[in-house]
């Protein structure tokens, strides 16, 4: 099997003061091409650190893709220590030359001379062009490879770290050479399914037994569970993958039905904005403990705005009554966490909007504010839809965060599954 | 100086299906305890690929974390994989069996026969009781360490791959020990101030002169840009180091004035919060393009209810004159996104809501929407305040989700400027 290693630099994450999501977009990005990576590695922006780094690496690994260390500071190290592994010499690249003095022309600034490092490349390696920022990328065909036992050949590809350079340079030169690097045979073909609203030992407990043959053909199962959703995924490697993949895909949507919500990186969100376009629905959302996360998840989506009017944070008992006419009276005698106010805000949101749906949360996020008929994390998700308004309870012991992110989900999954029943 | 890495575990994360949160938690962690990491390895759940990764480790480190893989199902190779390296026998831990027994009772179920492997400890290691799940922590101390030149010992600490295991864990069982192992001066100190408002380069400018003479004494400078947000980070090692912080310190806040908001983790929300909490004045939101993501980050901040009233997302035209009031003709002649509209927002808030302040934030996220007196990224911000009203105008050339995160940070930090003019 083909094997894939990731080097990762930067003092900073060494640090823990910046959160490594290179290695996690480039692993998806990879798998998704069907190579599975073996190892990441992350070192500091230190030559010694770099270069032992990348030596063993390329004792063990086919293709290595090393991210950042490629700017003109002082801490940016990566090109001259791979320089001085593979022992080729650096030459200035005057295509690359140009293009850096015009990018810098183009901002109507003069290149400082510090900024004429990035246009040194190793000799007999490939450029590959920087059409967002500076400094290029380079990819080296180390053939014969001496730091292997049996001295085959290896890949080795030096990105920028900026992730708005990273990301284009990976999809524009990375990938066309990946796609012919790779034997068929050897690629992973992977698919996942989404589902929320059950935990992850019911929905392994229910498909286990059904795949069980598709196992045995060589189906890969994975789980990866966050409160509130967890993720299927179903891959083969080779010949026939994809159809066992397929067959998978099938069984497990048989078992779970409308626990699931989408495939690949699909967000609840996302469906529920689609769910509503096609059936040009509106929707208003009336909050108060999610404190304005179902709104921020549903604006995030580029064409919300067509489907989204409105939406309240409704903290204050006040502002429920003014803004949303909730009664003073179910306030007092219900309390504002209570299936009478979640049901008065979402029709209050309803009207005041004039939108075909609304969706109001009220709960106790806490840290404090329980009481034992109700207690810290109870909270009441109230649909309003041109039939009816149906209130949920629920119980969400979570830290605050990731209680407001649970609800969320708890709330657009309410209204995904009404929206599913009118096609 | 003592050598630190880390060995992550899970297959999710190769394939990029899962973010790792783990390696950055505990950098912060360590690097907090005057530990610095010199290498973050994560690989594959299974035995071949830990063995070699932790084989590895154990010939540079003199501390290694390992996380993951310890549970009770087949993808759980951990605790195998070290046992065979280090040439330990595996045998059951009394202490272990008994409290994963009662853990298992008082959850009302009987142990699973799988779960019994999770009792299992290296010979002539330490058990790090898990009060939060089943697989216990075990420390080794690996000495001599055959597989280093010079035979001088190490660490090894394997721990629980779920957070809510590993965090306690780590905070319980592992942190007392570390403070014993590491020498004093070899300590890093290390102190992290948040700027906002100012690009990296022109922060970097207007420091580096004044720190040259603590650079020269042993400061280490460090830089982390995000949209809209600067950390610079100042550290030192040994005897002395947090007296030449604390000098930089001084010099940094003389420089960048009131462009530093913060300290270490500190968010610009909680500042914004707790401003208004030492004010005692409350505060409204109407939101158009950051779409509730500012009071959805307002109210992410404990105690953010006392200060924060109500928020509005009028994501309409209708909205902002129906909810907040914004005339018709304002609307008409200078568009939604305009001085004037962002102006009436606020103090369309203010009113409605009766709040001491008010923010409103109206501007073209895109990916369409613009002209050539608007172009995409045009942004205005209103905050209404008891002596005025003073909109700022900005240009944000983002993607959609970096768009709403500047901007709301933008319209934050507008309102803590302000906050902090009224002592």
């Amino acid at each position: 099997m083909m094997v894939v290693e990731l080097v990762n630099t930067g003092t900073e994450l060494m640090l823990g003061r910046v959160l490594n999501t290179h290695q996690h977009w480039l692993c998806r990005q990879l798998s998704d091409l069907g190579y599975a990576v073996a190892r990441q590695i992350a070192v500091p922006d230190a030559s010694r650190e770099i270069e032992s780094a990348v030596r063993e690496a390329l004792t063990r690994a086919d293709l290595i893709i090393v991210t950042g260390g490629l700017g003109p500071t002082s801490d940016d190290r990566t090109r001259e220590a791979v320089a001085a592994l593979l022992g080729r010499k650096l030459r200035e690249d005057s295509d690359t030359l140009a293009r850096m003095e015009s990018w810098f022309a183009a901002r109507n600034r003069s290149m400082p001379p510090s900024a004429r490092v990035q246009a040194l490349v190793f000799e007999g390696a490939d450029v590959l062009p920087n059409l967002h920022g500076t400094a290029p990328g380079i990819a080296v065909h180390v053939k014969p490879n001496s730091f292997r036992k049996n001295g085959s050949e290896s890949w080795l590809f030096l990105l920028p770290g900026p992730r708005r350079e990273l990301k284009p340079m990976f999809a524009d030169r990375v990938v066309p050479r990946l796609r012919g690097i790779l034997p068929e045979e050897q690629r992973l073909y992977c698919r996942v399914l989404r589902t929320t609203g059950l935990p992850e030992s019911i929905v392994e407990q229910r498909i286990e037994g059904p795949l069980d043959g598709l196992v045995r053909e060589g189906l890969e199962l994975g789980y990866s569970a966050q409160p509130g959703q967890v993720d299927v995924r179903l891959a083969a490697h080779g010949h026939g993958a994809e159809n066992i993949v397929e067959r998978a895909d099938i069984r497990v949507r048989a078992e779970l039905e409308s626990a699931v919500f989408g495939i690949g990186d699909e967000t609840l969100e996302e469906v529920v904005v689609r769910l509503l376009e096609g059936r040009t629905k509106t929707l208003a959302v009336a909050e108060s403990c999610t404190g304005g996360n179902i709104a921020h998840r549903l604006t995030n989506i580029p064409g919300a705005s067509v489907v989204f009017r409105c939406g309240w944070v409704t903290y204050s008992n006040e502002s429920k009554h003014r803004l949303l006419g909730v009664r003073t009276e179910s306030l007092d005698q219900f309390g504002a966490v209570s299936e009478e106010v979640a049901r008065e805000m979402a029709v209050g949101a309803c009207r005041a909007a004039r939108t075909d749906y609304a969706i109001a949360v009220t709960g106790i996020a806490g840290p404090t504010g329980g009481t034992p008929e109700k207690p810290l994390g109870t909270v009441f998700i109230a649909l309003a839809s041109p039939e009816a308004v149906e209130v949920t309870r629920w119980l969400n012991l979570w830290d605050r965060t990731t209680f407001k992110e649970v609800t969320s989900h708890q709330a657009l999954n309410q209204l995904r599954l009404e929206l599913q029943k009118t096609r």
